[in-house]
């Protein structure tokens, strides 16, 4: 027997208690005894609901309850999660979370604390919701040394640019059409500025590396720029913007960025659409692998957690240890890093405003779309970072040229 | 330490040699200790290559030596490769496999002897080569009843169909071709004819239901049939032709099948191209996942088998319990499964002809293509594959129809 609290009953929460309840015969076996929920803990009453007799309102009932093994917090943000979690896994408790913020930001401390308690500290469910990606990170993929990742790593902000895409609509639009349907939140900040991406890439980066990559220090751009003309020359190219997590080496250092990219017709990510959500690892030996699903969503998720739930009971008593040092990795600055961009610009005459974008890039590969006859794009060879700002600079002051209009990185 | 020993210097055996060198440092952090390779068993010489000093040609130098801890078979075939396994285990050393006959056939008896031995058998590398897909199966999709599964897992097959539809080329010049680029064996019948598929997903469907599947009862065809005028067809559809390895709970029976299916252009497997591998798995809770990558090549399988080795290694005198019974799963017989149909069929009168199929079928959708004039396609309702059979043999005895040319099951 596997005695189990859950704290917070809210989407995740009772997805949890969904579950455990559709699959408990197969869950049992799976996990070698039976789950049991004894306690949930939420601030609010659930009259008449079928937790009404485990819910409790004080969190020492369950840290002082010494049946229970493991903890699932569910509640999400850094408090009182982080107060709740560190004090279970000190009591001997494992823990399950799904908890990004959380993860992101004590993961290797938390870590640290399991493996002195021979517990464990497990969190599946923080990145790509039901996808298995934190556990292939750490078990499967562990022969390689791991060079890229690019994970489309939030629904809304690729659901946003799905719609922006295929049906012609404006940002706005698309993101009050989010919201509508329960895919955007009331305040979309997180999603839309790139922070719950960045997030998760931190995590993910972090489990490659070894070492504690610390997403203050990503840099992280939205998809709030974009606009119904990127698009419109994104499909003149046969491409598709995505919101990027990317994490990849140059040389001896690692530049991490949150970032909307164009990627070509045969990138793996080009076909994941709407909520979806898709991780490509590049390892050394293992070439490129994918993992591909439901980013979010209730059920989803509480899959994940769940597997982490049996997980926990079987290792009951014996840490499985996880590479995450407490050391922080030094990131390369963006301005070092490497990329290909397209670039918009708005010209006065063409032949001139050709001839000064191409004195300042080497080589430029041009498109035109006839939806918008006084501008013109571009797209260069791989340029740093530093470099494409400066001549951007340069554009934006000379006289043929009207406006840089738009700078979007590009992966084919 | 822990000493292992590779059976078979073949490609896998040497891509194990050459993974285990290239990243050295990080796969002794991972294991936390020291792998190291004691002996190679080949019965070909191998002078000054670099496992000279450790190459025996007597199984028993390495069975009989107790310091060898991990024995990592690489051969391929039954026998002698079952023997060998099957006494290391007994001998309390842990196997590592790639060889997925092995383990279709003799996989839940091996595992049942690594159990009663504290050691393990582990078969990452016998499923889509480098992508992780056993490890996620068994220990990440837990909290989900698994009912359907589909995989591009043979890549000789999806490169040739790749082939066929993006330079129209015909099936024997593309097999060719495949052969002249090693993607193909010489004697490819393994592959085209379905039968590597074959075993491919029995081992899945076991492990995702935790009975045994005897790929001997699963229905399995080939992709010798495909012509270039169905790419044609499948081309006017938007939809690509796969062979998929197919396993689909239909009630409580599961039906069980390897292939060639026309998928539809939104369908997750369709951006699968060449010889690359994808597994979608579908869980009732988690919704869809897909784990894509290379599923087969020197590197990409080693990246696989050097993971197992590492695991095997962290779990020393510890089995990693893997649900899969000796029982046998009874299957569905492929007649009484349930599909879409596309159907080509060659008429004298057009007009007459539709009559007659739409008094056969109670609803199809039409496909004409200019390329082929005297024939039309036509793509049914969801039938049982038994009553499709009828009704084909009621068209061929129509006078109105020259010859149904082809039947391929389909799905969007």
């Amino acid at each position: 027997m596997a005695k189990i609290a859950i704290l917070g009953y809210g989407t995740v929460g009772s997805g949890v208690v969904e579950v455990l309840k559709t699959n408990q015969i197969s869950i049992n076996r799976r996990a070698e005894t039976d789950i049991e929920l004894k306690y949930v803990l939420d601030l609010r009453e659930f009259p008449g609901s079928s937790i009404e007799h485990v819910l409790t309102h004080d969190y020492m009932d369950i840290l002082q309850d010494d049946e229970v093994d493991i903890v699932v917090e569910v509640m999400g943000g850094i408090e009182p999660a982080y107060t709740f979690v560190k004090q279970a896994l000190e009591r001997g408790k494992s823990v399950v979370t799904s908890n990004k913020e959380l993860v992101a930001k004590h993961g290797p401390h938390l870590l640290e604390i399991a493996k002195e308690h021979y517990v464990n500290f497990l969190f599946e469910a923080s990145v790509g919701g039901g996808i298995p990606i934190i556990r292939p990170l750490n078990q499967s993929l562990t022969a390689d040394e791991i060079y890229e990742i690019e994970g489309i790593l939030n629904g809304t902000t690729n659901y946003i640019l799905s719609k922006m895409k295929d049906e012609g609509l404006d940002f706005d639009v698309a993101l009050k059409e989010a919201q509508d349907l329960g895919f955007a939140e009331r305040n979309p900040e997180s999603d839309i500025e790139g922070h719950d991406t960045c997030r998760k890439i931190a995590i993910l980066s972090s489990l490659a590396f070894g070492w504690h990559v610390d997403y203050e220090n990503i840099y992280t751009e939205g998809i709030t720029k974009i606009t119904q003309k990127d698009m419109v020359y994104a499909k003149a190219m046969g491409m598709d913007i995505k919101l990027l997590g990317r994490c990849k080496k140059e040389g001896d250092q690692v530049c991490l960025a949150v970032i909307p990219m164009l990627i070509g017709a045969n990138h793996p990510l080009n076909n994941v659409h709407g909520v979806f959500n898709a991780i490509l690892i590049k390892g050394n030996v293992i070439g490129d692998v994918m993992f591909y699903g439901a980013g979010a969503g209730k059920l989803p998720t509480a899959s994940a957690v769940v597997a982490d739930i049996i997980d926990a009971s079987k290792h009951k008593g014996k840490n499985i240890i996880v590479q995450w040092s407490m050391k922080k990795m030094k990131l390369m600055p963006i301005t070092d890093g490497h990329f290909n961009y397209f670039i918009r610009v708005k010209l006065h005459q063409e032949k001139e405003g050709r001839a000064v974008i191409e004195k300042t890039f080497s080589h430029v590969e041009w498109v035109q779309v006839e939806e918008d006859p006084n501008s013109i794009g571009f797209i260069t060879d791989t340029i740093r970072e530093g470099d494409i700002t400066i001549n951007i600079e340069k554009l934006s002051k000379s006289e043929e040229i009207i406006a840089v209009e738009s700078m979007i990185r590009l992966e084919r």
